[in-house]
């Protein structure tokens, strides 16, 4: 897919990223890379990572300060855990300008409106986003320009924001490269709950059930890991903070789906107990359509790598 | 990792490959290009794999009669589905000569020796083995030389097999390129579960609880299956015919898994219900472990590829 081209003007003139994880230093990055932004401004109440944006030189100015940071500022988007998202605007908010925007890169959304939202100035439009995109590494050294390249990013603004607003930040991530699609917030809650929530807490679950194995069996769960397990291990190294955050806020729609996940692995258990072949073959059939479709759709290939995108030399 | 050098001498004369999929024909690829059979002799009951097989060229001879593959051979691999192969050894066996040698490549070991024993002449050697390596990709086209450079091979030779067969087979896979470690068929079927054939059916089993979501919703778990549903979809994406089989023959072992799966999930939804952070974050971070031991080990890379196996261009 080509990449994305430099915006012929900035999609903001000043703009402000907290919190620069994976996400947060990706779109600093990107950003900068693609012309999105006259002025990037990276916030971080954290000293170390703070150092680390100056030396990759990834950002025009870096603070701790929220005041400074809120300062004059078009746009700010909140890249801290889905948990700290309502602290970091509550310390923000109150220095922002009438007409700025403030959205945030959370997988939950519900939630997140719900916490920004007591804290917004009046005149202050809300854009809540999510980028369909991310890798099992952590911090400012793990971002990536091209992270969101031809990836999906949700927006889900409620019902009344400026139109305005929903286009700048639209324009944004279209110049990062992502398609952008706009829903309700619980129904981005419903959706990723299946596609991103349970899986994790899946993948989570089951590598911490080989955890528990005599400590023989243990390393040799290690050392055979090729034969599938090694998949669920990627996805449960994901950041413990961030997840956590997820599951004590999107606890319902992830229940819900859990509950679904639990009375089909029944059936299943059972089709293997009885020994029921035609059971088991007719579901294994089954899912590979869901497969065919998500490479057809571009989201995968079937290329052996699996045509993650790869960190460019920087 | 260096790619295996070419043998000073062959591992065997005649190596016959009973089932020319993804596995059997990545053998007569490897076997051929490291010089480890002085005869590759393709042995497919499917006419159109065996027209296959002779456009590729990656055998000396290719038939549809078993008679005919196991006349005069040293060695045979079973590479059928598990819940084939009692069937092809029946049709082999009485055909081969005394001292030669039959080993396997079935997922499951227990099930396998069970299938095969009865079927064994006097003088023929058992020496079941399992390469952990693969791709979700099936058939003739599929295979390639390097599929098991690096990747673990198991061997269950039953006790009181002779040391000599069991060299033999040894030295085969090694002449691929894989480590080779000898176990029980029990332990080889306890370990397995865990690694490969509970994620197996728990991959299969979110993807069909997907896939029974309403329509609407369904279209969307499919745009947006880059969030962490995608790479269970890969694993589910895999033969069901071999699977139905693993798990028709390796019951207890997965059940018993299965059982210790689901209390942990118990603990796990009681903590997202309760919002227990701390509990969730701990489970969360003892996960981490287990990643790292995996690429320290490596069977697994931290690049974002996965360090996957491409087949190259032949």
């Amino acid at each position: 897919m080509p990449e994305a081209l430099k915006a012929e003007r900035p999609a903001v003139d000043r703009l402000a990223i907290v919190g620069l994880g994976l996400i947060g230093s990706s779109i600093a990055r990107a950003a900068r890379r693609y012309g999105l932004a006259r002025t990037i401004v990276a916030v971080d109440r954290d000293e170390a990572v703070r150092d680390r944006v100056r030396e990759l030189g990834i950002a025009d100015a870096v603070t701790g300060d929220p005041a400074e940071g809120a300062a004059d500022t078009d746009l700010v988007i909140l890249c801290v855990p889905v948990g700290a998202i309502g602290a970091a605007a509550a310390e923000m908010m109150p220095h922002l300008k009438a007409g700025a925007i403030v959205s945030d890169v959370g997988s939950v959304k519900g939630a997140v409106v719900a916490a920004i939202r007591p804290h917004l100035p009046e005149g202050v439009a809300l854009v809540p986003g999510h980028p369909i995109a991310g890798t099992e590494f952590s911090g400012p050294d793990a971002g990536f320009a091209t992270l969101f390249q031809g990836r999906w990013c949700i927006l889900t603004p409620p019902e009344g924001t400026d139109p305005a607003a929903v286009e700048t930040v639209r324009a944004l991530w279209a110049g990062m490269g992502a398609n952008v699609e706009t829903m309700s917030a619980e129904h981005h809650d419903h959706v990723l709950a299946i596609t991103s929530h349970l899986p994790h807490l899946i993948a989570y679950n089951i590598v911490g059930t080989a955890a528990d194995l005599e400590s023989a069996t243990q390393s040799e769960v290690i050392k055979f890991s090729a034969s599938g397990f090694r998949d669920f291990t990627r996805i449960a190294a994901s950041d413990p903070t961030m997840w956590r955050d997820i599951f004590l806020n999107n606890r319902e729609a992830v229940l819900e789906m859990l509950g679904r996940f639990n009375e089909d692995l029944s059936a299943l258990a059972k089709a293997v107990r009885w020994g029921d072949g035609d059971a088991l073959h007719a579901m294994f059939t089954r899912t590979r359509a869901i497969r065919r479709s998500i490479v057809a759709q571009g989201q995968e290939t079937a290329a052996p790598d699996f045509g993650r995108p790869r960190p460019p030399e920087e």
